[in-house]
């Protein structure tokens, strides 16, 4: 355990010249600023700074680089591998506040935000002029966060991931200074990609203030599609088709047979309780029922029950909400415990096997743990539902889990599709990328934060 | 001028017995390996090195590391911003040999290739398997090459540059040390992006020796067309509006009246002598006919005369084959003169204004340069046809680039959307990118290349 910074006076006397009483030092703040949504333990700040601007995130680094005092960035809160607790003590600065649309440009379908506009919000501006942010984690997630995350969600198979919708990004540096990273154009050669280098880095390199995002139009035909299956192995091999035949589906989505009895009990639904696919299709008029049509030819060859179909809006977002509260509906299948989500990518040609053989870990070590996934992408979720008291459960769900990242690593696949590495998957890094690429990335930590103090103990495991 | 630094004999002794014959002297190859296509002087190395493998390099790079001896990657030499100049004399590592496609998954869509793999041989070797890799820089470039200037071509604007398409890279570290990036799988969110980091980092902070890319099938129904305008303006404003539409053409190109002058001498064809649009269209039947009707749609509206069409591919490919051969082509304009080559990228709301402005900055000053571009992202080359000789032109030259360069700054957009930096733009690196970030840049390479070995002179600008 790392000893925990404190705030000096001196410290806490200037934060409060900028803050005043945006400042906040309760037991309550801090503790729920020292926890995501996820088993991992709640280890809060010493005080948590409700940031407004980039100026005060800037001037709010130089004086913690001044004072050698840690600082957490804190977005919605929502991440799942406690990326937010605050190990070292110290600030956690929160950015929910900085929630302006600063521009949208329909024209180059490009917007700019800051980085605590949440993905719900952008998309309730956007959706009059036609237009759409794809990303969507399950969670309301702040933009920013999301960025720093490397969060992807239903739509990646499409359309794809944060790393490929995010621009550009205005960064403050562990020393106060601050960066803008990117542009508006669609591609540049221009330099290291340091927009690249930010995205996914889980706040230990910089702090994302603002963002420059790639937009769509909302497509002119959407149909979206339920299929259920006899069983888990017929669901995946179908969906490894539909990906090699190359059909250009917007979401491609599995869930369990224990995933839909969970999602059926919280939403009030009756889907047959198999495992299931939920689809999207996106496009003209004619490509959409083009693509079902493809895509119902794959699905009766694996012995897939009749789609049913929801084209009107409100049915589709009755279905996703089901899809995007499965977590949610996945902790209420026991009272309380909590969930452990946890998640890898592979190859999709190793996707059923993965998938079968979790599948039956989690079976032999009698585990409630549902599996859904963005399987277009070859990326899967197990939602291990855990008494954080049982230690023997505990236990389990861990083996698992290290079973799993082992066999996705294995097949040349990641640890982690879109969860990020937080504290809870530090001890894989190095066995996915080796020593080496672990100790370029140590450099690059040590080269932009010298002193150690943007999001300690994260991400990049210590020597 | 940097100090040149010469190989001593110690480390000629060491390089001789790993490499042998294969380590050449001469003054034609040095030559040969200072320059790349364009108006950069030669600047040859000291020795050029013939490579076979990724241990080959590694051991070279430990021997120059030791030897404080500087090293400039090589692949097909077709860079165009000075990119494999010897500045600073030492080593060459020519990366030709390494032409081995070590791996084609076609469930998966991947495939694994040594560095001096070109973009034709990838796509001749998948082609009976029905898959192709997209970007296409007009030369025959070398994979590592391409990935190592963030290269993208006439299909980005369907699918992606260079950025997008590796998964995954094999480098060899300054100090010789071997890491491997990335992985097979579609998404990751596993620690810092070092793959997107190296994509573009131009030589300067590794060797990339392998390469994991991504792979698509070959569409069901490839369709070409190409049109022309009465005026550049009315060809770039239907561009732009085909883009905000949304519709999924796989490739835009513009060609100005000047370029297709030079294409119809150069390739033998007699197109109207007038700004220009090539197109193609990928998809299933239906897709393309439909997309296809969706553009003549709004190409009638800015008056462009009617598709051409080429949908047999013997057709398709001598079609694109004029639009590759363009800077070939454009050369040929005037005898004894070499190829200036430049580009710039903005918002694709820009791209009329910044085209029609470039124009007549090129016509005051009496130069002879065509027009071309990638214009479905935004991107647009000038070549000037220059006699180096002739200061006054080469001075011309040297000002409209500039005004080009600010202007496509000054519009958010970037100094080069796919050529690179190289020595050529890089007093542009921080008007476009500021201090700030220029800096963090700096830090990186200092991080990760603290003796400055690695193809000394380029992108980062000293301070």
């Amino acid at each position: 355990m790392r000893n925990r910074v404190r705030l000096n006076d001196s410290l806490k006397d200037s934060l409060v010249q900028i803050l005043g009483d945006r400042l906040d030092f309760s037991t309550g703040i801090c503790e729920r600023h020292g926890k995501g949504e996820s088993h991992h333990p709640v280890m809060p700040p010493e005080a948590v700074a409700f940031v407004r601007s980039t100026e005060e995130v800037s001037a709010i680094m130089k004086l913690c680089y001044e004072h050698d005092c840690p600082v957490v960035p804190f977005g919605a809160g929502t991440s799942l591998e406690g990326h937010v607790a605050a190990v070292a003590g110290g600030l956690c600065i929160d950015l929910s506040e900085m929630g302006n649309i600063l521009e949208v440009n329909d024209e180059d379908l490009d917007c700019r935000v800051e980085a605590g506009v949440t993905r719900k919000q952008i998309n309730h501006h956007l959706r009059d002029m036609g237009l759409f942010f794809p990303i969507d984690p399950g969670a309301d997630a702040s933009l920013g966060g999301m960025a720093a995350t490397r969060a992807s969600g239903t739509n990646a198979v499409r359309y794809g991931t944060m790393r490929d919708n995010v621009l550009g990004l205005t960064v403050v540096l562990p020393d106060g200074e601050v960066i803008r990273t990117g542009g508006r154009a669609r591609k540049s050669s221009a330099g290291y990609d340091l927009t690249r280098l930010m995205v996914g880095s889980e706040g230990t390199l910089g702090i994302i203030t603002e963002l420059q995002l790639r937009l769509y139009g909302i497509p002119e035909a959407i149909s979206s599609a339920v299929c259920s299956f006899g069983n888990l192995e017929a669901a995946v091999d179908a969906v490894m088709l539909i990906v090699q035949t190359g059909i250009p589906v917007a979401r491609i989505e599995l869930l369990d047979d224990v995933q839909m009895d969970a999602v059926n009990r919280y939403s009030k639904l009756n889907y047959a309780v198999l495992p299931t696919l939920f689809f999207e299709f996106h496009g003209t008029p004619a490509g959409v029922a083009e693509q079902a049509e493809q895509v119902g030819e794959i699905i009766k060859d694996y012995g897939g029950g009749d789609f049913q179909w929801a084209s009107e809006q409100e049915d589709r977002n009755k279905l996703w909400q089901a899809r995007h509260d499965a977590y949610y509906a996945s902790i209420n299948l026991r009272s309380d415990c909590e969930g452990w989500p946890t998640d890898v990518c592979v190859p999709v040609s190793k996707l059923s096997e993965c998938i079968l053989e979790t599948r039956k870990l989690i079976d032999e070590a009698e585990l409630v743990a549902p599996i859904i996934g963005h399987v277009g992408d070859g990326n899967f979720h197990v939602l291990f539902i855990v008494d954080p008291e049982n230690q023997n459960e505990m236990e389990s769900a861990a083996h698992v889990n290290k079973a799993m990242v082992d066999m996705a690593i294995g097949f040349g696949g990641t640890c982690t599709g879109e969860h990020g590495i937080g504290m809870g998957k530090k001890k894989y890094l190095i066995k996915e990328h080796g020593d080496n690429a672990v100790a370029v990335m140590r450099k690059i930590k040590n080269a932009l934060d010298p002193k150690g103090l943007l999001n300690p103990g994260k991400v990049v495991p210590e020597i």
